[in-house]
């Protein structure tokens, strides 16, 4: 069980949105530590209500914290403050994808502070999101999202279509070498042209839907050709 | 070259929200269709103000992406609108990231229609982040976080400390011995409580960092053993 716990956020539309994602992304215990909670974190949360409603208050971040199997801390800013206290570095959101482990929870800072360092030193992990140089602090909803997004990955999945494969390309292929030689194409470059359209669709990744898309179209232009021809 | 075009948004904190994303992950080009900037897209930028004021006004969409090598259409809302088009099934942000070649645009669409119709179909790629089915849709601009971390991804990595190796571990699993025969710890269990140790320690996947500080305070408490031992 992955549950986030937000740490002394003061813009209430943060919190809001961080309840969007968490339901987006499949996450629903959102801990509230000493958060400014407001009808605007209603609007920001959207169509995640629930998640504010079901929100868990907690009075004593250490305390409630005892009990968790793994806790992760998350940082904007690398290289001044942590590094204090872990020398190991931060880990990334993908690396983080792998230590998760019983009850995990996730602590999300200060809007402009982040995680004081006596919060930091509870933690077992401490991830950031890999981020520019030139402006690495990203905004807390959207640090969680990327982060939930990373923790999700696998548990919702779209339906694949099929990719073709060398036979279907073939086909594919052979269509067009029946439509040259039913329009006179010189004769000479049609095993060029063979070449270069095994190549190009090859390389297009097409799906088998749309080989068998355009091999209707060319399939299609020969028997009208064939009807001309009678 | 990746760029960010926004269609037709209109709550200016997206705008803002947007600009911030793209300088977190090292974007720079923003393209606005349509969009209602204010002085609230500036609070929201906050340190990416320069995105927004560098950011190009398009008039004419669909002659605008005419000359880009690859369009990238986004959606949240997956099977409606969008298998009218085209049936080939939406890429997730990670698949996306293998097909991007030469001038890209990557279209945001509005906060309540998305793209329209005639907009997706100048798109040759549909991505969409995969959301929980009971509640899909995202913000405009944690999706952009996302997809833009994801497009990121290599770009800015962290310093690594190295992880232990088998011979580490062993190292202080020696210690662990040295220590449990200089305090009359039962010899029998002995061999056991290595096998125990070299678990225990070896799953962690401390770091030597970390190994090296472990077996400094057992080395430390020989030393003061063998002197009271004097």
């Amino acid at each position: 069980m992955i549950e986030v716990v937000l740490v002394e956020l003061k813009i209430p539309e943060n919190i809001g949105f961080i309840a969007r994602v968490m339901k987006n992304f499949g996450f629903e215990k959102l801990v509230l530590y000493n958060c400014n909670v407001s009808k605007e974190s209603y609007i920001t949360a959207a169509h995640a209500k629930d998640v504010l409603d079901k929100a868990v208050k907690v009075e004593n971040l250490k305390e409630y914290l005892e009990e968790k199997n793994l806790v992760v801390g998350t940082t904007g800013v690398r290289s001044r403050r942590v590094e204090r206290y872990i020398r190991r570095p931060y880990y990334t959101p993908e690396e983080l994808r792998e230590m998760i482990k019983g009850e995990t929870a996730i602590l999300f800072g200060r809007e402009d502070y982040g995680l004081y360092d006596e919060e930091l030193k509870l933690c077992n992990v401490i991830v950031s999101v890999p981020t520019s140089e030139e402006y690495p602090v990203m905004n807390v909803s959207h640090a969680a999202a990327v982060i939930l997004y990373e923790l999700s990955k696998g548990k919702f999945e779209f339906e694949k279509e099929e990719i073709a494969t060398q036979k279907d390309v073939d086909r594919l292929v052979e269509y067009f070498e029946k439509l040259m030689k039913s329009i006179w194409f010189p004769e000479h470059r049609i095993g060029r042209m063979k070449v270069v359209l095994k190549r190009a669709f090859g390389r297009a990744a097409l799906t088998k839907y749309e080989v068998d898309a355009i091999s209707g179209i060319i399939r299609k232009t020969l028997l009208y050709l064939e009807e001309l021809k009678k």
